[in-house]
């Protein structure tokens, strides 16, 4: 009775490919409900395909799919801030912010979730994942801005521009994308510049790098 | 047997001093430890108090004394906030965050407990407890400013600074409270007027805001 033509949801996949399908069904699952409300064949339905394939991919059940999800948001939005080490820096920094905010599209409340880390399932591994992805934002700022020991002003503005970022991104998602990225954009670069130019009045290193961002222009 | 002078723990509290002593004690306990790992007989202990007495303030249980606990710590929090309308805005701010800081290093893993809603055993309630009191923030930031309908540019603008205080609050418990109060104090109200300033450039409603924000000084 089955049609020999693939479905569309069962076209052949490669193994990454289907991996990844299955990584993102069940992130947009997880965003929405808690995990003991989201079942295996909740995924599978998600994903067009059946529990068994599902089951095959993640052997462990939910917990490493879950686990598996996240790790994979954090690793897609690592990448986001890889930038070479050329050029203006402010541009640089526009270009991460915007791989970052299409990224925030992309996944919308896939995101969410994963910033909450899940706000629903919080585990020690799961913020462990968060602050990872937090963690490699600021190392890859620092190494941009060629600091190699911070002091905890120049440290502490940037988890903390860092964290409006993250506040901004959530908040851009719940009002249906506006302003639009572009906008946003410049807008989270600009506040950059602003708080670490507040930074430099109190801190002499922070000083020095808002004087090399401003010849760098 | 026992001693008719009250021990210093057992001294003769009024019902509200008690209740304050029991939800410090509690929310310290939830802040280090998952609440099933707390018992409550490690409450009474921490407080110096029986098993018994604990179970007459909070005949609910762990839950009940969980949630009291985030709640007045809630409020406390909110009465940062108050701050009369006169005067220049500014050192109104400044003000605000001042108590606001001295809380947070008066209850120092006990806020991180509240901020994380808690991070251990987030609920629903416990959530919309910690947003709440983000709310409020917000709500007074923008009555001292006189703005009656905020448009989108500037409550996000409002939205990220108070989550960056967030941040900066936990950075700084975890770095005993450096630099000193006053100083983060007048760093992070600096901080809210250059974000302003960076969305007044995109933005007439924030442009006049900063521009009486100027006047005002």
């Amino acid at each position: 009775m089955t049609s020999q033509a693939p479905t569309p949801a069962y076209r052949r996949l490669s193994v990454e490919e289907r991996r990844s399908q299955l990584l993102e069904a069940a992130l947009s699952l997880f965003a929405h409900r808690a995990p003991e409300e989201v079942s295996l064949d909740d995924v599978a339905e998600a994903a067009g395909v059946s529990r068994p394939l599902v089951y095959r991919y993640f052997p462990g059940g939910k917990q490493q799919l879950y686990e598996a999800a996240l790790k994979s948001a954090a690793d897609e939005l690592r990448d986001c801030f890889d930038e070479p080490e050329e050029g203006p820096l402010l541009p640089r920094l526009t270009r991460a912010v915007e791989r970052y905010l299409a990224f925030v599209g992309r996944h919308d409340a896939g995101f969410s979730a994963l910033l909450q880390g899940g706000s629903v399932v919080e585990t020690s591994r799961t913020t462990a994942i968060v602050d990872g992805v937090r963690r490699a934002a600021a190392e890859h700022i620092l190494r941009h801005l060629g600091v190699e020991e911070p002091g905890p002003r120049l440290r502490m503005t940037i988890r903390m521009w860092i964290t409006a970022v993250e506040a901004a991104s959530l908040i851009w998602l719940d009002e249906d994308k506006q302003p639009p990225l572009e906008e946003l954009r410049d807008w989270l670069v600009e506040q950059f510049v602003a708080v670490l130019t507040v930074t430099a009045r109190r801190d002499a290193q922070t000083d020095t790098l808002v004087q090399a961002l401003a010849a760098d222009l």
